[in-house]
């Protein structure tokens, strides 16, 4: 069985390799996938969505993601089974939560903080390499989850919020999600929201917090998303994600 | 059989890793080796170069490379078979083309742009996650070239032209092919453009476009560089890749 | 077995693709895991500290390690066997001495700078790829350690010498080990040295290179680090890493 990492960890410092050093030590046979280590410092709603967006394209495995900003407080360790068949280990933080929104729930949790398979001591800050890593190698070698922990109903999971975009009169309001290095914006707007936006894909759009023109595609998640030909949208709004954006056409 | 990837996708976003569940999740005992993420933003040209530089230390295989600014547009997405038994996928914009020459030339080449292979529904911008990806497990996996796409005459392939480096007098008008992240910057002047041109290896040379002792030596390719003991010949010479420079013996 | 390596060669290049390109071509079963690639440029006492820090959590294998300030000058290139049977190969300038010295120390030595497993011809730049990467690929494929290179008693092997941290009265003198990417400093204190300096971890601590209030708190390694909470200490203090510290108790 795989397993998957997607952190904030970046690739400056060895963290990831210790991970993988953890993971291989404890089952040799393991496939261990890199989905990303460049999530925003602390930056746990970037970690939800991409962990959320890429969870399709990743083979049926043990997916761990940390992005842990309350490391070596209360919050709660987890590992949890989802309706289509997977295993998503990580902190109890939200970062979890959309992804099993869209892998079809919580079948079944438990709280891994203290778990047997857990490497001692465990440190106060480095729970990717002393928790994390451990409990998905033992997990993909074919330990039972019910026994990686203790009980938790899906319940007490935390959860995150996104806003939501809306209509106003020829107005669509959008959220910047995510900005790429390619400097394009994906947009939290779907292909339903758009229908009736009056907005089309591939023309020009005027976006109230910023100037010079944009267009609005759908990008490779299917959702709207802004550019500039060539150019980088990020710089051009001077946007921060979560920045709300007042869409309407360039010549409405 | 291997999979190799080269692309200009760099390591903050999760594009990489996306490629590599679809391989993963086509051809579960696949070997995915990652040549690099980091060359330049769209500079097909830097991609072609090291694409053509590292083949020869790369097992034979299925290499995927992506530097695609025309992505979304009608240029052709292709696979092709060397003549020392590789298989190169990509974009038809030239970014295989420098590979293929040093690999025996192209013995058969497909169109793969609505390959049977491709993942449906192909995105406007993400072609390395819906064509090339999927592409390259299948073929690895087994599947025949000729099934991947439409027939392709090898004479419709875009190709690359490089400046041609000369001798003009006691002066070597060269060009910055690579600078690499020790200041160093590699030139299109192997051993037998150096015979004759007064030039020596490892002695100091005087560049017309900067200041500064600056040292030609043999990189690791066997090709000219120039070097800065401890510096950076970058930033000394302040160049940027394809800068013309004319080089002298400092005693000429 | 495993090969790992730890290099100084970033990720915009493709050096680190060209090295898992060699071993592949030599062992094509191998399996390869990059603890890091972010060691400071040259920086050999930041990759000797990294090294020994992350062997433990290594799978016993073949270790490579490259940071190489000496490339192509007379320093001999060297792979041995340490006593808890793992194998380092790496250029012989003190980059392996710490992790030898926490793996058991040195029980058999060779010189493989003209190894009969390099690359002909070698380059003057790129022994990672033309030495110590086939070298390891070859001996972590089976080849015997004794017949990759020429004997070379351990006690010619070079060390590195770390500065050591000093109680001066109530102010604990300590060193800055690594920097990491979340702004924490890794010191020179382990636990030993922390009983008796009068500092407790969690509590506010004075430093006397710089202003604000800095916590003590034991790293990932179990040894004394300082913070500032969602802050960068590293910023804070101005810090390079080998920066002298005086540490007292922030009410002392």
């Amino acid at each position: 069985m795989i397993v998957t990492l997607l952190t904030d960890y970046g690739h400056d410092d060895e963290f990831i390799g210790v991970c993988h050093g953890v993971i291989h030590s404890i089952g040799p046979e393991l496939r261990v996938l890199d989905v990303t280590h460049g999530i925003g410092r602390y930056d746990v709603r970037h970690g939800a969505i991409v962990l959320r967006n890429t969870l399709p394209y990743l083979p049926v495995g043990v997916h761990v993601a940390v992005v842990d900003p309350q490391v070596g407080t209360e919050r709660r360790a987890v590992a949890l089974a989802t309706g289509d068949g997977r295993i998503l280990v990580g902190p109890d933080n939200g970062l979890l939560s959309l992804a099993w929104e869209r892998a079809g729930g919580v079948t079944l949790a438990v709280d891994v903080t203290r778990s047997q398979h857990r490497l001692e001591p465990v440190s106060a800050t480095f729970h990717g390499r002393d928790v994390f890593a451990p409990v998905a190698a033992h997990l993909a070698s074919g330990a039972e989850l019910a026994d990686a922990g203790d009980p938790l109903r899906p319940e007490e999971l935390e959860t995150l919020e996104l806003p939501e975009p809306r209509q106003e009169g020829d107005t669509l309001v959008a959220h910047a999600l995510v900005c790429d290095r390619f400097g394009n914006v994906a947009l939290d707007v779907d292909h339903e929201r758009l229908q009736g936006s009056g907005l089309r894909l591939g023309e020009a759009v005027e976006v109230e917090v910023g100037e010079g023109e944009l267009l609005v595609y759908e990008d490779a998640r299917r959702n709207l998303a802004l550019a500039v030909n060539r150019g980088s949208a990020v710089e051009e709004l001077g946007l921060v994600v979560d920045a709300e954006l007042r869409l309407r056409r360039a010549d409405a």
